[in-house]
């Protein structure tokens, strides 16, 4: 049994015409002798009108409550595309996460797939021509649904396909690909024809929002090739996979940035075991991601602690920081919202000296300030004034020889 | 434990302002010690909206599906309510059917309860304040989504006040309880405060609204005293219970109608054993609902079979009838759409005779012919021509005392 996992997203299934242009695709992939499993997202729009109900009921909505009330966006595509596929004369099936199960934990709005049940899924899969998955959601061990946080759609088809071990795994989107930048903020972006798992994290961590970043953490987990394209063209996309199976050699493959940060800072801590443990075990607690965190040598036995979180996680970690500060003696706490995160990712930035100083010498030549510097591996991020967001992309990308037609540099 | 089942409409959980009325009911009930069992229906319009959606997509869309679509509606209502719940306080926990589960047949959009899970909701029950359930919808042995009918959320209100032996039942709609007939038809109406179950399960049958004729038959079936009344009002509303409960005396309760009749006649059809099996036998197996049934004496061995079914379910009958007449070698088949049914009803029927001399001379004094006529035990209905049906109703009404102020005649 030849198996296809293809995941379309709101803007793909919003409306008639667009449903009827997918299953023209899904109609392909039966024609090639697939079985398809078919994952969408809720209509473009219905999600946020949801979440917007139940903002006006209560300005705190309880989330397990949320999580039954935003899948059922899902439920509608899902259902409606079936009876389209069905009144075309082909065998569907619409599938809720209960009704596989796609099982999750119960941490509500941001919930983690623990297992799916592939034997109950291929035994359907035997019986149709395609199954038709409601993205985005789960169930947990008390029978509640889940949802799996924004973008969560593409977990599901990327967790499915490892799942049931598809021949092929494609994301849909309304872009032709991964890019080297977002083409709205640089013109002279380009498609990629291929990228690794590890650079498609960094990316995504970094604001790149093609992919949820659990979805490619699933790909590399489980080894599943997948192809992101788009749902209005006949482009191939681009093809998110193994390092080792990279054609390219760019030293760096895309520029991503990230307005959504604020910088924090606890001033004049004790530069001792546990602080940080104290600081950021709190955090953790509240579930509040934190990005960025750099703490530099020591004065006098005491160091300045700075991170970023994002900017509608700030309130609560001020209030947090404002019942720790007392407890590790730090002078004062401040942050500042006017900030922005550019990186640049490659996984040739290894073998390569010099990405450094290269992504260094474009920002100051535009006389951008570096407030923060972070790496890793395969990634250099600098904290930068958010005003010159768009400018510093632009710049890197150049740089780096990412624009089209040109040659790679450094 | 004291436990209180409250089936709520669409009108009732249209907007938040709605779902505050119906929260302020349900906290009364649990400041009254009891534990709350609240059924939602979609607010008003959502279902409509979703079978638009449908039709949009394909003129004949797949049952399954269908069910699977219009059920959200509901879904969308518990989860809001049990936020708003919730914000305020209260224990409370939205319920799919699934989650339940309520067991059903198979029987898409008109699927019948088969069995509620009565322990698991015991244990739900304790461990909350209220549980908000969504009415209309089951899962079936298969693990599929179905509905139960127009109305069903009537039904699931019932079912579960029956399954959990519920001290009390109430049903809120948007009047204030079951009418001699429909006040928009005949201001003289007045509301019942008792009325047993037989009573409104040919009413129910005849055209009023109020309950759905399926939750009816649960009532009397497990002897489940349901109380009708308004959202809106402090009304008492009506208790739908055992005849020998009854308080009041009326010969007739109420008058009933119903505009959505066709008259179907198979002229000639040789009087022998198997040709009404031959005719109803067909129709059935589509399912099609048929009402008044009517054949008379036969002459020379022939007789005229006539019977009513709902316009919309016409079409399907004439074709159906087109491969039956040359089977039983009836002469031709005709029909009639302007027809309208109008019935009394009441238990005291069977003590009184002269209802039906009341009944046909009201009609006769308004010069209103009748082309049927049909019996039950405590009903009369005739079929006559559809412009009359509200004269029709407002003669029947005075001649049987109904009318406000009105003693009791016949």
């Amino acid at each position: 049994m030849k198996i296809m996992v293809q995941k379309y997203g709101g803007t793909s299934v919003a409306g008639l015409e667009r449903m009827r242009k997918v299953l023209s695709r899904v109609k392909k992939g039966i024609d090639e002798g697939y079985k398809m499993i078919v994952v969408l997202s809720a209509m473009s729009g219905e999600t946020n009108k949801l979440i917007g109900l139940a903002k006006e009921f209560t300005a705190t909505p309880d989330p397990e409550e949320m999580d039954a009330l935003v899948a059922n966006g899902e439920n509608v595509s899902i259902a409606l595309f079936s009876m389209l596929a069905k009144s075309e004369g082909i065998k569907a099936k619409s599938l809720q996460a209960w009704q596989i199960p796609i099982s999750t934990t119960d941490a509500y709005m941001k919930a983690r797939i623990i297992s799916i049940d592939d034997k109950r899924l291929k035994v359907m899969l035997e019986e149709n021509d395609v199954l038709v998955v409601a993205g985005f959601q789960g169930v947990d061990c008390k029978g509640r649904v889940t949802t799996l946080g924004r973008g969560g759609s593409d977990t599901t088809g990327v967790a499915l396909a490892a799942a049931i071990k598809a021949d092929v795994c494609e994301i849909y989107t309304d872009v032709d690909g991964v890019f080297t930048t977002d083409p709205r903020v640089c013109s002279a972006a380009r498609k990629l024809d291929l990228i690794s798992y590890d650079e498609m994290l960094e990316l995504a961590s970094s604001g790149s929002k093609v992919l949820q970043i659990r979805s490619v953490e699933f790909a590399k987990k489980f080894n599943v090739p997948v192809r992101v394209r788009s749902t209005f063209t006949d482009d191939p996309g681009t093809l998110v996979t193994q390092e080792d199976a990279m054609m390219e050699d760019l030293v760096i493959s895309g520029i991503a940035f990230d307005r959504d940060q604020c910088r924090v800072t606890v001033y004049k801590v004790k530069d001792k075991p546990g602080v940080a443990a104290a600081i950021f075990g709190s955090i953790a607690e509240k579930r509040i991601l934190v990005d960025m965190i750099i703490q530099n040598t020591s004065h006098d036995g005491y160091t300045d602690m700075t991170f970023t979180v994002s900017k509608g996680d700030l309130e609560q970690t001020m209030a947090i920081l404002d019942g720790v500060q007392k407890d590790i003696g730090a002078e004062s706490v401040q942050y500042d919202t006017n900030v922005a995160k550019v990186s640049v990712v490659g996984v040739g930035m290894r073998n390569h000296s010099g990405v450094a100083s290269t992504m260094f010498k474009a920002l100051h030549d535009e006389n951008i300030n570096i407030k923060l510097i972070a790496t890793s591996e395969i990634k250099i991020t600098c904290l930068i004034d958010e005003k010159y967001v768009e400018l510093a992309v632009r710049a890197l990308h150049t740089a780096f020889g990412l624009d089209k037609g040109q040659q790679a540099a450094c």
